[in-house]
């Protein structure tokens, strides 16, 4: 599958991706819909205007690329998702002439990805975030309770989850301030108001939902997927000295609702469907609005990693080299997406187009499997080694967290999220 | 105080008040402002094209009257709500003529109540929902840790929150339905998926915030009260049953997500200046960020409500009467809302124009104080007789849950906040 548009073999943006996002442009400073490609970004407002859309769903939604989020195309659903990509795939393919041959529209529709700014890809009504890696949740378990009482009671019968902050999600590329809070330094003292101490990252993978549902309906597992529009990595930054003094009995608060970051690009489960794979086995067997059908129940083959560029890298100036912190996977999660929509709405609460819903942190066996650094440094008690000689128990100003995931089909193809990027700034001056 | 427009004695809309709201009409089914007076609505978009808005602020601002939620006028802040405030108690005042006597304009802009329908006054975008009343931490905390450690060790040192979802919050009068959900029913046997046997209501007010702050800047208790538009009575029904098995570690999901409930008309802070008083001293001190200056921590006198009314009373049919079954106070609130404002910021997350913060379960002492069904039968317990001879543990279906507040001025007068009800519907068939 080729385009005419050239895509590196390592990009992550092959003619099988095509992922959507929102950018601008220093020409063009309203944010509009595109779509990767390669190096490229491929402007669909532009593509929009000039009638490239002529499908007998989309030709009556143009406004749908007419807009600074992709909220209305969201909500269009699979049949107008799968027109789009249809029409895309067809003007990028080799050999098709309607783009390509127009200098005038393909120069004004085909931006360098170095010329835009991207921006977040919908407006986020509503942010869950579960905690849905048995990964992740044992480690936990064991560094707080022990190995007898990892698991919490409830955890392999629901997937546990929490409203997390809808106003603090930004995009890949924005610095996030290291946030003030309470800390308890010694059980029994007054607990004090500084700048975290303990600012980690959270490697998850999030997902976008398209038609939402009315308020009182629910999402059977089964129907769960056409409700996806797609896929994005996330960072769920997180403050631990703050999360544990205060998260008794409601949960996690200041330590969440500064910043989270987010790719820039949605990937949509059909450019995912080639990798997709079996979920994990369930052992208790969920309750019959949880199960999935045998054979269905699906993750998807996502390498992820994380690196750690120290000393502001990646904002110009030192060029300090990254070190890979963590490898993992999305395809050891426990609980799907669809089961933990399915999960979501049992009780009747509306999901809404444009609402993120986080998977947790996704850690796996192995080495370098943790999610976070409250998992790699076994709650700071032993460092991370970064390349320029420097330990980590958790992250320094100046930090940059590097999130990427992608898929490879076996001719080496590959289908990826790009980066979430984000730089730890100082605390501000005291509060 | 008197108004040109009949206003009862013992209503909660008088001059004084002039809380805001979104209604419609039959005859014009376009959402839009509106202030109530006495048994009328007078539409602001009306007044606003008709050029009555004539102050240097409001008269360049007339769009923010012509939307279909108040966020706009919300986020102009305090001088041009003064303006506004100042502009209404003028056209309604008992002598003044300029609305009085143009019968043309005073009949399209002055709606009976019972002819508008009322909506959601903003679009909510963040919901947070706090813990903050002392009787209620303690009631449930001896219930279920006893007496020797009924507070958890923060909760003296900062006001525990946690998100709750935007999406659900519902206007006074839209039907609450029963929701599925997982239960423990017995300790050690696997969980039961089914409609919740213990749905509860939550008495609590919330404050629609005005101007927002930036991401990572920060909201001082001093300033707080400016971004605070203003005051509604809320009600956080709550599955008991489901809380329970769900909450470790991350905190209510499904036990509160389907849905929030709360009054649609917004009283004003200049509304509720006359109703100022001390609140509860605070031992220990807060911490720094925390503290308000002596004489400076003050709540409102709002003499609050519950009544249960069985048997479908409401939507028609049925006139069993209503069972005041709680009084209580926002005076007793330990943690006053720009306490709750500053921590909730103190990290740098952003409140934006429309937020929702409520206050948690509003409890006073008193045989009668409890502000929830989980406190008034002590964790069900023993039961809560009804005037119509039948007795709660927990909502039944076609119950209707009408909370109400008010202050009242030394003359009588009154500045309420009307009502809250919902009627609980039956679970869903089976799922
Ligand atoms: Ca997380
Ligand atoms: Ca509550
Ligand atoms: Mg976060
Ligand atoms: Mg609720
Ligand atoms: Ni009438």
């Amino acid at each position: 599958m080729a385009s005419w548009v050239p895509v590196d073999p390592c990009s992550h943006f092959s003619l099988r991706n095509l992922p959507y996002g929102i950018f601008s442009t220093a020409a063009n400073p309203t944010p509009r819909p595109g779509v990767a490609i390669g190096a490229h970004v491929l402007d669909l407002a532009a593509l929009s205007s000039a009638g490239l859309f002529s499908g007998p769903l989309l030709s009556s939604q143009a406004q749908s690329f007419q807009q600074t989020t992709l909220n209305s195309f969201m909500a269009l659903g699979r049949p107008a998702w799968m027109e789009a990509r249809q029409s895309l795939q067809r003007l990028l393919a080799a050999g098709e002439g309607a783009l390509r041959d127009n200098a005038e529209l393909r120069e004004r529709a085909l931006v360098p990805m170095h010329d835009a700014a991207m921006h977040l890809p919908a407006a986020i009504g509503g942010y869950t975030d579960f905690y849905c890696s048995r990964e992740h949740a044992t480690n936990v378990g064991i560094m707080f309770r022990g190995k007898d009482n990892a698991l919490q009671p409830n955890w392999l019968h629901l997937p546990v989850g929490y409203h997390g902050r809808a106003s603090s999600v930004v995009v890949s590329g924005t610095p996030v301030r290291r946030p003030w809070g309470q800390v308890l330094r010694q059980a029994g003292h007054p607990p004090a108001f500084q700048p975290s101490s303990q600012l980690d990252f959270e490697l998850e993978m999030g997902c976008l939902v398209g038609p939402g549902n009315e308020l009182g309906s629910c999402l059977s597992v089964g129907s769960a997927a056409d409700h996806i529009f797609g896929y994005v990595l996330v960072n769920d930054w997180s403050a631990r000295d703050i999360q544990k003094w205060e998260y008794v009995p409601l949960g996690p608060f200041n330590s969440k609702n500064f910043a989270t970051s987010i790719s820039p690009w949605v990937v949509t489960p059909d450019a995912l469907a080639p990798f997709e794979c079996e979920a994990p086995p369930q052992d208790p067997p969920p309750l019959p609005y949880l199960q999935q059908p045998q054979g269905q129940r699906r993750n998807y083959d996502v390498r992820l990693e994380v690196a750690i560029q120290p000393g502001g890298g990646g904002g110009g100036g030192s060029d300090a080299s990254e070190t890979v912190v963590t490898r993992s996977n999305l395809r050891t999660l426990y609980w799907t997406l669809p089961q933990m929509m399915a999960h979501h709405t049992a009780g009747g609460c509306n999901l809404q187009p444009g609402d993120l819903i986080a998977t947790g942190t996704l850690s796996c066996e192995g080495a370098q499997g943790a999610g976070c650094l409250l998992e790699a440094t076994w709650n700071g008690s032993r460092a991370v080694q970064l390349s320029d000689g420097s330990e980590r128990h958790y992250l320094l100003d100046g930090d940059t967290v590097i999130m990427r995931g992608y898929c490879q089909a076996e001719d080496g193809q590959r289908v990826g999220f790009g980066e979430c990027r984000g730089m730890v700034l100082p605390a501000p001056a005291l509060r």
